[in-house]
């Protein structure tokens, strides 16, 4: 096992109402907070009303920042900064899903930064401090409420970037399942998608020295195939509900990376999607998960593919070893389609213009320590594959 | 899934040469220690040492209290209290295993406590406040480096109490599983049945609801019937070593009994064990652990013994679940006799003769909440079961 450091501080209160314990955390370590939060959808499932109620009741004073895109911009995170100083804020409240957090991690950050904020995801600077986050998740999907990474967007030279940074991690992070109950079946779907993957690159790592990480992995997949369809079928099943935003916390929290090298690929890849066409994440990566695991299966990689099968779809120990493996690959591309999700580029709307562009761009992130190494053209081939 | 607060916030520095960092974070908190140890060992493999490097290279001052019982007492936390308040100490450093942080931990809190520090496993006040503790683990076994209880004994009353306080949990813990290779097949043995226990008393619980942590709990069940037998085998195998220090700590630090009704029954038992006999904890829970599970097999609990069976031993699917079950709660007791631990409570020199009293006193703890509730006779039963 490698060595590794483990420091995942973030508080989680988890469970229906835990809200009621949202004002004395955020009145523990600040007295003016920003609110941010999307589309309005926090208006109608209660959220809003809750935390107002416990600010109120605490004697938190707030000032608001609505409108947080799905994948959330650089000009929305400069906003949130202006309004921080103008109004001399001292922390941040996110309501929503994995936009909004990422979006006030760096939002946090870089109303203490002596820069623009933009020199966080094109690593030009590491944020050193940040004002206290606290969460109201309403999305089991990108685990942003329990680790240190954002992804930022800036539509005018079509990048999407992630930085990460210790001071950026929740202070404390609220997990209601019940919140999610109202979510549309195609982002519950996606969520799903977007959980396993995040599991997925994680698990699919050159070495295996790490049995918990490698075994959580393993359960983290088995819940979503179980409890994603669950939640599709019957919305308000809380159990279910439950189960998955717990796995999505856990899928990316950083346990199951500790200890063995591990170095992402489809997110990459992924990234460049939306960056040129602002598809759905969960659905880009549904999209392109299958496609790349059936580039890198070679007989150098099959022995964990089949593992794989075994441990996550039941296929039968006594398979031969290739055969597993291509049966783990077409099980995957089936429950994403048993989602409900895309199978190709071509019906979210992409074609092959911007490929090689696309390809060249995710290339730039390091991807030597992948678990099969990737040039410009395998990922341009990917693409292709997924059309 | 039941509501549940997550807070494992001690940061945990894992891997070999790890106590490099341990001067930087005692430093940050703390500028004169109580260093707290054992017998000894850690004199002979070079904790003593790289520890004292670190103070000394971060200017940190230490008074020392050695010679801290395997079951700790409480005349040991009293000393350690005396020596914080004569030389005006404001850190706790515990070198060693379980019961060196075990007597930390009270130290800690009893510092900061204006009364007898048996108040606290006596039930008679929760700690509020404590000392920053800092902790260099030596072996994987009670997980008391990422958990926040202690249990102490009282020989003059022949009373071994558990208490547990959020201020008690380590801010920093250094765990090098190098230093666990030195250990004797016997320690390393009894460490891989605490492990086990610990786990098991979380996974058997009335209702399942938490996929993650029946899961968690499976594979470090799998885990330590993986690793025991080869770190016993291969003293310095160091990814047997890392792979079961893991475990010990994820046994016991709350992951697996956050969204479920959890009541421990062979702790209590086994407390009376060690407090009326001082044998050694992960050999009395070897001992008492088939013979509660056999105890407790009913038509009512066999489905949860044979889905255990199925995930931890391997057991065909298709065999009937009695059958099935029953062959679980064999494996276990051989798989603890194929470690070396001992069977009986004879072999270890208890007989019958104070078995009323310690059922009785097991039975003041709550056993309501259990897999299977208990009376005084069950307990007592149990024990005669063990002879």
């Amino acid at each position: 096992m490698k060595n590794f450091t483990y420091a995942i501080t973030t508080v989680v209160h988890f469970g229906k109402g835990q809200i009621e314990k949202l004002g004395a955390e955020v009145a523990s370590c600040s007295s003016r907070v920003l609110m941010v939060y999307g589309g309005g959808s926090i208006k109608r499932n209660g959220v809003y009303d809750g935390a107002v109620a416990q600010l109120r009741a605490h004697g938190v004073e707030w000032a608001e920042l609505p409108g947080v895109e799905p994948n959330p911009r650089i000009s929305t995170v400069r906003e949130g900064i202006r309004l921080c100083r103008e109004k001399g804020l001292d922390g941040i409240l996110a309501l929503g899903g994995g936009s909004v957090i990422d979006c006030s991690k760096a939002i946090a950050a870089g109303a203490l930064y002596d820069g623009d904020p933009w020199d966080f995801p094109a690593g030009r600077a590491a944020p050193e401090k940040a004002l206290p986050l606290f969460t109201v998740l309403t999305m089991a999907a990108t685990g942003s409420e329990m680790d240190n990474i954002a992804v930022i967007s800036n539509p005018d030279s079509n990048e999407k970037e992630a930085f990460g940074a210790p001071c950026c991690l929740p202070a404390v992070s609220i997990l209601d399942p019940s919140y999610t109950c109202s979510l549309p079946a195609s982002q519950t779907a996606a969520g799903t998608a977007d959980i396993m993957s995040h599991t997925l690159e994680n698990y699919f790592s050159p070495i295996e020295t790490n049995y918990l990480a490698d075994n959580m992995a393993e359960a983290i997949l088995r819940a979503c195939v179980l409890y994603g369809p669950k939640a599709i079928e019957v919305p308000d099943d809380y159990d279910a509900r439950a189960n998955l935003m717990w796995c999505a916390s856990w899928a990316i929290n950083g346990f199951l990376d500790m200890g063995k090298p591990v170095g992402w690929s489809v997110h990459r890849m992924e990234h460049e999607l939306s960056a040129f066409y602002d598809v759905t994440h969960g659905v880009g990566l549904a999209i392109l998960t299958p496609n790349w695991m059936r580039y890198v299966l070679s007989e150098q990689t099959e022995a964990r593919f089949a593992r794989y099968g075994e441990a996550v779809w039941g296929l039968d120990r006594a398979l031969p070893q290739r055969e597993k493996a291509e049966a783990a690959i077409q099980k995957t591309r089936a429950f994403f389609n048993s989602l409900g999700l895309p199978a190709t580029l071509t019906e979210v709307g992409i074609d092959s213009t911007h490929f090689a562009e696309m390809a060249r761009k995710a290339r730039t992130a390091n991807f030597d320590r992948t678990f099969v190494p990737l040039s410009v053209e395998d990922i341009q081939e990917i693409y292709k594959m997924s059309l």
